[in-house]
């Protein structure tokens, strides 16, 4: 299929510029000036709008088995309704059960992928240890192309990892070249803060924000650098909340430590007030976790976008629908744990990032794509408009508008945490593998379209890790 | 006995006079120009000197049976030296075996310390968990005047205390009114650090360090500081010896959170070349932990004692001889850890801190008596020349000098740290409990002198967290 | 006169405990138990309640000249409304015209001072130069008690002292043995920024904070202290009403440079919302520079106190009436700057600080008292309960109650800026060299009863610092 | 001319990939896989080799009148150096004496860069502020393609620009979409250090460092950042020197601000024990402004290029040769200031950068040529290896060696601050124009060839602030 994009302004991370982009065979063939237009090619108008590279989430749950019950969108539709917002690949997590063998686990994703509208990778979580693991750890990276691993530093009596394991684990990702992530709060404390919060007739969703106040993710971010740093290791912590973990990234990086840092949508959009919410639902359909945080904590992560200590953005895209959330009426623990998102960040991130005078359309496009792709050995087939990558693109249309519901998206999920919100800049169209899946509000998503991603071992945020390896090597004294 | 010490201008944390002070019955009696001489009173003359309270060491572990030896440094030995340095309390360690009655233990280290020349006080090291313990904690702080219970973080498969026993002790330090504190450094790193250096043929003192770098220690802190902030207790730190660690400290004092540090005269002025020194026994006598550090954090230390980060100092005395050293000849994790220093810190502190313009008299009572005494509630007893307190004195000669060595100190160990340092500034006169104990050279230490010291629960640092813990008391939504 | 406090609570910043206090000839001449009562003293019950130092406020502005008028509070007015609630001593501004003899114009106001009801003493402004000046300097230290000057980076064309000024005099200080002040906001942007927003039509009050953006003051206070640091001299920042320029403040004393910050009871309560009430003469009633602050300040500053960095607090009070105010009715500019406080400050201080649980009895005794004392040397004569001190005393009643309203308070000015706030925390009796001067809301005060305090040169905050000089004195390279 | 390069490693700053690289008349024509050699074209062998960006020096002094004498190299000998060691353009400094018309001083510049052998632009100083340097500002970047203007914070009686300058300049440069650049000094502050220090017999070269201390680039830097925060306008320090520095620009950048820093190879890598050197004319000849640094500085600066927080590095490049260096002989403040670099820039970056595993070969693109390029609006004409850019490239070669020193160089100076170090990795090939300039040792610059860059005003750093000004505009409050 041959696909030109006309008249609009592309934007990459470094750069923008007027130009037609030609997708062939789903990938780019040409940009440049008045291409003109091969026979039989379908062409869409960006007169006025600006073609970016699509959006990569690097974080989503399609799916998923937890806490008792499934996350309501398969792969199918939250790639599809991903399409529908810009977003045109995803990085969802295989977690396995302690226990089970990391490549059962792995399958067993794939599988449920397989239906996916988009192109998907995955990172795989390590919830338990023994040298199974050690080994599986291997074959994933040299034959199945996972080169990122997670870690779930909460969730005790589940699936937290302990520092022995995190040690092994970080251990193992530096020898295979891998990067290690993880879901920084302190389990322990999280657990405690539960048991004492119930203990006090506390058992509504007003307490899940008080069962994980900032400090626990603030210990957390920062043990993880630290063993990181210790072992000379990268590491990536997911859905920073809060000030607290993001000082703790900033720190690191200031003394050279290669961390990086993601961030959620619904974390710079949406403060903690939701959980004190009158109606039950309206409250428990916000818990996630971390949880929604004080607008103090809101305004450092943008200040962290735009200094650079975090990196990517991501939606953590878990949906569990009202009879799902009701699990936990009558204790605050058992509500399922997740927010969606895919189909609306990349439009919120444009309107209060470049339409809030916070980033410029280049960082707009760095943080929701470009960045992603780098540092999870992604780039350049994603992450940019060139000549040789792979025919993802969205025609932005930055006067658009378009006011976000539960009764309008695409997502399969009855409710919508940024409800009512009226966004400036969408999607007009998206293309994906060179097809024009999302036409002006028309969703042309296939399911099973979309191709499992290989990720290649030892991005280059390793290159400057080995060089120190090799310097800083100890030596004996001789006596 | 009746002593009057005349001519002296006495130097409190707040301030300084000149002033004669009388003491009588092991307490201060008087304080003022021109006492008149009572009737049978020793005179002291501190013309030309200072009359400063004496000094507090808040970390030793006098003959502390540790890693299959026994420190050789007994409560006699050690507090006699302690007198000849100015030092005239000190807090010593109870260390519970994993699975030992915390009483038990606390009997024992009670008898030991019957011979003391001079007072004395207990922490208590939580060392496991289980609902004894919960329970001893409590009889210990209301019937012992124990108020400090210490944990080591580091020492795996020894007497590590988890995260699970952090939240479960300082939870319960909280109810009771006592003051948790921590040995910093994060036991699976260390851990992984030994096995690693050893699996690479590093077996010498040299390695010591590398197995126990600063990031180590910065997460402990980071840990134990965000776990005391989410309970809302208080917390110290002992041994600071990094910036890292410091500046967790400084991180979180800046937000208003009472976390104390202590750091030791050896980490001030000792850097880690000491560990490379091609004789074997001289780099193994200096195997502590934390280990000795790069200058950049010994500037680090100063600046946190002038800055008000870091409130008081210490030795963590804990004395080792040659041959015990070389219990760890071919395996420097079989080095019984410690260093000698109780006889020199208050002389060493003053050279380098008062003569070397980084502190102010005032400053140097503060970190060297005063600021241990209110941390620990022991003040105004202890730490302060004022009518009513006891009778703890040095008559402090700021010209005196004196040069360091194993040949001529006190202490029962064969190796100083600070072998062949001259100090300026030293104790000319020690007054403990109202009696003359050093004289300018003799040394007239008691044994069994020293008397133990009940610290009552609930010291100061507890008031602002008892509002703040009324104030923030959660309450759930009304649906 | 001899007076006894019987049976309250002493609060000092070290410590409390329960003491009757004996005061004769307006001196403390016994603190301790169950003090016998003298023949004719009068007895005052303190029984549950607190008996603290006397309020300090280093920072009052009693009938200044300025802007054209001169403020309604005179020095009678103004350190009799002091005593109704607390303060004992205030430190004024002796404020030269560019061009005029610091003599001349300390003389001045130590004619006007005359009528204080309660001790006092001044800083002087530096706000010319040239050998006249600096010799002024050493008579105002050497023979008139002054140790401490004054320097405006703000008020262009006016009293701005420009970095040549600030190098001078500070230099001049430290060889006196004085503190350097300042007043921390670059003059050139404020004029700038002035000049701008009447250019666009913004000429009523809500105009004035933006014309004193934060970077305003946290610029200045970095070059202040920047300029103090290179010169080996100390520095005092005024009214910190920014997290900036206590970021700058932080900074400095982390490293060790002794830099000390004040900050004032309005800054820490009211935020600049006032500034766009919808009422003209409510808005401009709250003009006064630096502006009140957005509350990420406030909290900023409430921080600073508790961790150190702050240590003293003041008012700035200077009052002008709706009248006066009315003067810059067409033009925010000439609106004369200032608000008042000095009978509120400690009321105010313990309800928000102790009540808030942001403070402790000591630190409120620290930072309304001792700390001021201690750097401007007046300790022990003042800021502490101890004999031989000054019978400057405050009975304070912790659970008493008052709604703070321009109808009934003392000070002569026609609003107040915390109308309508009630306190829980009161001034009950307070008493002034001796005398019994407040007496549950019978105001005795007598115009001229106050003393003018001399401040001796060479506070202990130059101890370190003549030591460092020492150290640091540069050599040659011989060649 | 058309040009092959074939057989290397193309590095742009966000991605590397084997490719040939086409370069026809002067600009890429194409970069791919197993290019076809045009008939005619020099082929160049790149196998085993890197293929960069040309460098590009955006601070230089070349044939500068300053101090009573002039720069000994000139635009043709210096950016023939410059070609020699891997950088292909300049940004050199048109500095107007107070007083000169700023369009006058310009076309001096222009006349003497005429000879340059690469190609070049102009930032241009305001040293001087009336009506005509308003409106010339606008006439030099709407005429000439200037689009930076430095400011001289030091050299008080001289070039400096004191605060009301800078407030006017910075506003100026704001409306005109120029970039405003600071040399951050106090030059209060070296004024008054100079003096005391020649009056305490201080004249030799050890005595320029204690005239500069670190705080007094703090400071300024401080204060530019704030000034340009206040304003809204975006600002650029040249040659960052400092931890105190980098501390400020860090500082304002975690809140959002766009700053951006420069650092010199010369800071990076030595240290201010040169400035003891017992030879005169050895300490002599390292005199520049600001000086160079202890090691805790020159660390820092590292940790900031790996941060981010520094974006760029430059040399400073001002030659003086030993007869100009004697002008000083007397007295250290005559001594002209300047240093040379631009040869050995490239190579000692690689070298300590990615040799030295601090820096990957990405981050060393960006540090060298890609940063400086998009600040200033060269990009994507220069800075990057992508067809329709300059042909300006270097075939680096990972593994050659130089050992540095005057003897060979081609600078036109007697002196060369790197003497003796020898580097691994070196320009083997330099491409400027798609000529063929460097060519394994051997120099082909022409003098002439370099050509005038015009930079469009309004760079990429602009779009947020634009955005952001829009939506801050204040507003009247209706009464």
């Amino acid at each position: 299929m041959t696909l030109l994009i006309r008249g609009g302004t592309v934007v990459n991370h470094d750069d923008s510029f007027r130009a037609d982009v030609l997708c062939d065979n789903g990938v780019i063939t040409a940009v440049g000036s008045d291409l003109e237009v091969p026979t039989g090619a379908e062409v869409i108008d960006a007169g006025g709008q600006y073609v970016i590279p699509g959006g990569i989430d690097p974080h989503t749950h399609m799916q998923l088995p937890f806490m008792g019950t499934v996350a309501s969108e398969d792969f199918y539709t939250g790639t599809a309704a991903g399409l529908a917002g810009g977003t045109t690949s995803i990085i969802d997590f295989v977690i396995p059960q302690p226990g089970q063998s990391l490549l059962e686990a792995f399958q067993t994703w794939r599988g449920w992928a397989e239906k996916a509208a988009s192109d998907y990778a995955f990172h795989v979580a390590i919830t338990w240890w023994d040298d199974s693991v050690h080994d599986e750890m291997s074959t994933l990276v040299r034959e199945h192309g996972v080169n990122s691993f997670k870690h779930f530093m909460a969730y005790k009596n589940a699936i937290m990892a302990t520092d022995d394991i995190l040690v092994a684990s970080f251990t193992r990702c530096l020898e295979l070249g891998a990067v290690p992530t993880v879901h920084a709060e302190n389990g322990e404390l999280v657990y405690h803060m539960q048991q004492k919060l119930l203990a006090e007739g506390m058992t509504g969703p007003e307490a899940h924000p008080l069962s994980r106040p900032p400090q626990v993710e603030g210990e957390a971010a920062s043990r993880a650098i630290r063993i990181a740093g210790t072992l000379g290791a990268p590491v990536y912590v997911v859905h920073v909340s809060t000030r607290d973990a993001l000082d703790e990234i900033t720190y690191a990086r200031r003394q050279g430590q290669p961390v990086y840092g993601e961030c959620l949508a619904g974390h710079l959009l949406i403060d903690d007030s939701v959980y004190r919410h009158k109606e039950w639902l309206q409250a428990a359909a916000h818990v996630m976790s971390p949880p929604f945080r004080s607008p103090e904590h809101q305004a450092a992560l943008w200040t962290g976008l735009q200094s650079g200590n975090l990196q990517t953005t991501a939606t953590d895209h878990c949906c569990f629908c009202a009879e799902q959330k009701m699990m936990g009426s009558e204790d605050f623990t058992k509500i399922p744990n997740g927010t969606a998102g895919i189909e609306d960040r990349m439009a919120l991130l444009w309107d209060a990032g470049v339409g809030g005078g916070r980033l410029s359309m280049q960082d707009f496009v760095a943080i929701t794509s470009t960045n992603t792709a780098r540092i999870f050995n992604l780039y350049p087939r994603k992450g940019v408009i060139r000549v040789g990558a792979d025919a993802d693109l969205v025609v932005w249309d930055p006067n658009g508008t378009r006011t976000i519901s539960a009764s309008t998206h695409h997502m399969n999920v009855d409710f919508n945490i940024f409800e009512g919100r009226t966004v400036t800049g969408i999607a007009r169209h998206t293309i994906s593998q060179g097809r024009w899946v999302w036409c002006d509000g028309d969703l042309r998503a296939e399911r099973g379209a979309g191709r499992y991603l290989q990720r290649p071992a030892w991005p280059g945020i390793f290159d400057v890790l080995k060089k120190r390896a090799e310097r800083t090597a100890p030596t004996p004294v001789a006596r």
